[in-house]
């Protein structure tokens, strides 16, 4: 049989797992057969790998080569937060694929606390994905007059028309240079609708630059590409330029709950929390050389992130977000900044069949959406479930309930 | 019927979504009344997420509160990479659970480079999950004498009995104090076996403190609990105090490719791997102000960490990963420097089936694992996995071929 | 005697310090009463503090209180430098006040390299000193839409004219805000003619951002100013945001030196500079956590900043700049990116009689000097220093001779 | 005339400015021989510069290369603080070095409310000043194998006895290494008498590793020296790694000033100053991305290190410092964390005439302090000095007093 024979070859190395794709022309089959000899090499069997009801031919076009199956994580329901914000409005479903106990245990409580004080109020500050691309110079001068000509105003028109001439939905909206001696860092920051847009600003990027060369050449100027990301963007590394500059959507989650109610539900004072936000969030993370004035903040996008198809890589830099607690006449002030929150609601893991499911319960699957109405609303949506989570934390922890609430789940 | 008037019990408010559990007592049947509940509220159904062979009575026990479902992420074989480590050696398959195109089929062109090199060596540095508490005194001075104290030989074998009271594998390994004033930050490092250990030494951490602030009133020093986690351990947030102290698993994945190979496989020199990285990986990195060192640590840590149970959010402080390309003697030395590595074999995400069956393949799941050689090994083929993607990158980025390699492949 | 019972009466401190000035009416008389006092009290002379030719009467209004004498420093030349830069054109001398051994002989050496080279080639990036206020507002909403009034076309304007009341020289070039939630930072960038401006732009901004409360309060926004400066500035720290917005001069001194001249005088080979460099400057300061990618750029500006009558405290955001060397056709391109050289020609320290000597000696004293050209000027010849020193001390550490040196001088 | 027909070879360039000292065999001479050339050159007199007491020929051995004559920087008294420490007990006056008006009378304003409040708390942490070398090896396990050597009780005893050839005085304490990859930088931290010890450092250091680096030869490790200083020391650069490790002094100063003190001194409520430093020297400096979590501790370093002979550019790693207030029982509790106070009382520039008579009234001249007391004294008078006012400044910016007080001072 052919599939056998597939899998001896595997196993002989005669051929190559990715070449299983062209032989057996069917995702499907091929999935298997890789899965299968996997399974035979390493004598088990990958029973819950192999259940699926993922379209892997669409699969291997966009998100991921050399299939063999499907990793399950399972999703968690916290209730619904009341949302009042710029295109967030209402009610909306917060749905977590983590495997770390509590959390969603831990928004559920949260959720009720905010809902109880009028939900949480959302701001966008900014919003466009960046690129940065690395022409060298020959030197600092050149470098300074090829900066000072893209930051003009005739020199981002060619820009921006060159980028179009790569893109339907993107729109470059900034470029921002940056050099140390004779490198010059280009930071294109573009609107890219409802996609996140990394590939839709890399592949723009890259174009536009390439006329540029050419362009510059008018003015005296030599300049190669050396790299169409020079770490300045700063994709899935932390990096200060997002905090100051943005990266995505960089927005604020605020709301201003009433002693009374902090006291009730959570049973601290509003100054405990405060003093607590001080001491830990900022002094500790001071001390500790850290970009992330937060508690937690990590937890919560990881586990939207994968419920929702995003790259999950990208909770890196979104980690780096500030919560403030702050007393106003004795009510409790709470805000998050998170500088970056890169989603998309198209494209990408988007497309996936669970993902998509999740993103269209939300009404958010952004097919059709030029305007990136879903994509900005989800960030909102991730802004006050973060914020949710880290004053909960916060709370409990003030509470010093923390380990004790773990100890209890795990060993009572 | 009874189903049905959860759903509607559910919709009017009536119970809460974690309610159900204790109403119908099965969490299964808990689980698809959750998810027929949003079905209904939101007019669709959730028929991929349905789909599930999560075990949810297991789960809700340690993983996930109020589930509804699953969500899916395909999982993708790169090939079978060599490593010569101190724990790890020989072959070992690479499994990406990821969305991301491009990943997987990088990281299998990246083995074949390595593997034709000799494999990847790997080299462990330190061990130790860490939790940093904070101690409130009345001022400076009592700091400072807590802390010669708890860094004393004394100070540490009461902490380290103390910390043994609360746990059976975990084991503390060292205690370090920082203090800006008043307060002190008592960051504990443990060994915990196969498992990640966060809970462990959280719990172990706690429970040892409070028998401090017992101790040293006997010295004269009153201290208040203030927080169980000061952030400076630091968790899910990016820190330069795990750079240099490191958290988890500290470790270097290092190999010389010689130059034909490069030239070969690559179609680069190293000279141009090498001028890349440190233009790049060094200098763009410094200028942004990041603490990632590296070009893209972060995918290859989430989809590791996603197919194997481990918690994803802790790809974070993993991000901040230094590599390094330099030229000897014409060949291509390379190295990672991954000082976060926080796995478990054991406990937490690898419960899960899918999870668990990924790490089962690997001969990695750690139960009975007391001394945690799962766990290290594990850590050596993210390293290596790591080290290997970040090469391959950087070459192809060399030879300029990122952008358009995504764009051939999703519009050609 | 008066100045005996005025020494008597401090001593019994029936008078404080800085009464005296006003009792005997004469600065100098003074500051000599209270030197005696200091003198007596602590029973020694000061012989050398009391030898001055400073004018303490025009002191006191502008540099010092309650002065009581002197402090030398020797003052060095290294000899002239080559300078071909944006408003730096020729030879200018090198005065370096240090009690540093090895400096001034160092830039000594380099000079000569350098000057064999063709010189240093200098290059404006960009200019402005700044100063971030913090408005409070009642929550991220309206903070937000203070800031987009702020960075709009009539915001900038409005600003920019309250701005320009308080000052004749200053002038408004940007506003930039951040928001971490109700608190917005306004960091004000201004062109402040020959003097370094931080006065300036501290009074001109508070008074402009005082209309601006008055003036929001038309769009519902109640704002209330919580500092003067609220360290986004960032004056005196080392900050991320310097090196990305820069913050006085930012400025690059570059250089392309022939392979022969590195061989012959520094006795290196460019591939052992740039080897060294990478090494030390981009992976040892990103691994120790570092803002300054560089040798020792913080000695060369305190030796000039000291020489100058610059404020000596801002070698602080100054020390955080970027050596780069590399091998560029076999010769060696050497660079320095310098963000942040916040210095003046005119104004405080450079008004005392040394200071005010040493700048006419370079002709670049600013009175009068409206356009700024002296200030500029001034930065571009501490950045060609700067590179020089940075170049020479690379040399020497990649000769392995730098510890050697120092031994040779101070024991042989 | 001798004189003349040097200063003519020099403008012909015949000889060279370090030249004169050997041809006039008199520093004194040398250094006006030198002046008179630059005087002739630049058709100006240097009369100011001219004057001093400064005695070339000592000056030549140690400080200064080419002198040509003395910079004179006004020094002002700020008072007597009382100090509560571990080595300075009592009352010591505070002297600064300066052009920055305002900066002696508000410390005079501090102390008044320190003294008032019972005097300054200061704690030293830790104290040893520190040198990072680099050793390179042929790959990661190597380097591994090297540090684990190095840092245990054997390989520290090795290099504590190698170390101590060099040097009479300075004694290692502790080595901690570091590693990307096949590089190692071995931080040596050592205790240094009176002086701040990076010569000493450096020599023994270096000796240190030479021996190292055959002795690894036993264990078949082949080292080179890379360099002998790595950037983790780190000095002269802004750094995390002397936050957490500490370099040269680490200390802490406090105090608990009461309510009424505050209030009736400052005219501010303790509540306004710690919300001001919460908003100001946390959020602002994190936001800025700012390793100095305080106001303006650089101008104080700096105004005393000039004064007392220290070597300025070390304000640079000093300025990380962070200021902490908080309201306790309705008191004032104020702290500032120095991690990097490094000072000597010997050698350097303290023993040039005014620095070393400055030193010798605070009786802290270091002469034949082979303890160190001394030194540790003046770092805690330092610290002292600098948290007084850190809190008169936040204080006065809390009574939005700060352009105002400027304003008046030099237009009123």
């Amino acid at each position: 049989m052919d599939e056998e024979k597939l899998i001896e070859q595997l196993n002989k190395g005669e051929i190559k797992l990715h070449e299983v794709e062209d032989i057996v022309n069917d995702s499907g089959a091929a999935t298997e057969i890789r899965r299968k000899y996997l399974e035979k090499k390493y004598g088990m069997k990958l029973e819950h790998v192999s259940k699926s009801s993922i379209d892997f031919a669409d699969s291997i076009n966009r998100n991921i080569e050399n299939p063999v199956g499907t990793i399950q994580v399972p999703l968690g329901c916290a209730g619904e937060v009341k949302i009042n914000g710029v295109n967030a409005n209402g009610l909306y479903p917060i749905l977590l694929a983590t495997t770390e106990g509590r959390l969603v245990a831990g928004m559920s409580r949260g959720i009720n606390v905010f809902n109880a004080a009028g939900g949480v109020n959302t701001t966008i500050i900014k919003d466009g994905i960046t690129r940065s691309l690395i022409l060298r110079t020959k030197g600092a001068k050149d470098a300074v007059k090829l900066i000072r000509w893209v930051e003009s105003e005739e020199g981002f028109n060619f820009l921006s028309e060159a980028f179009s001439k790569s893109t339907k939905h993107g729109k470059l909206k900034e470029i921002k240079c940056y050099t140390p001696g004779r490198d010059v860092f280009l930071r294109f920051k573009a609107f890219t609708g409802a996609a996140m847009g990394m590939n839709m600003v890399t592949i723009a990027a890259e174009a536009a630059v390439e006329e540029l060369i050419d362009k510059i050449k008018e003015f005296g100027i030599d300049a190669v590409l050396i790299s169409e990301s020079g770490n300045m963007c700063t994709d899935k590394k932390p990096a200060y330029i997002n905090i100051l500059e943005g990266r995505g959507v960089s927005l604020i989650a605020d709301a201003l709950i009433p002693r009374e109610v902090v006291e009730r539900e959570f049973r601290v004072t509003p100054e405990a929390v405060a003093e607590l936000n001080k001491t830990k969030n900022l002094q500790g993370s001071a001390l500790a050389g850290s970009h992330g004035f937060n508690a937690h903040v990590a937890n919560v996008l990881a586990a939207m992130y994968i419920a929702h198809g995003q790259d999950v890589a990208q909770i890196v830099e979104g980690a780096q977000a500030m919560t403030d607690v702050a007393v106003v006449d004795g009510d409790m002030y709470v805000s998050l900044f998170l500088p970056s929150v890169e989603v998309g609601t198209f494209g990408g893991g988007t497309k996936r069949e669970t993902q998509q499911e999740v993103l269209r319960l939300l009404g958010l699957y952004g097919e059709n959406d030029t305007e990136g109405i879903t994509r900005l609303t989800f960030a909102e949506i991730v802004a006050a479930a973060c914020l949710v989570s880290e004053i909960n934390l916060l709370a409990i922890q003030s509470a010093k309930e923390l380990a004790k609430s773990h100890y209890k789940l795990r060993r009572g």
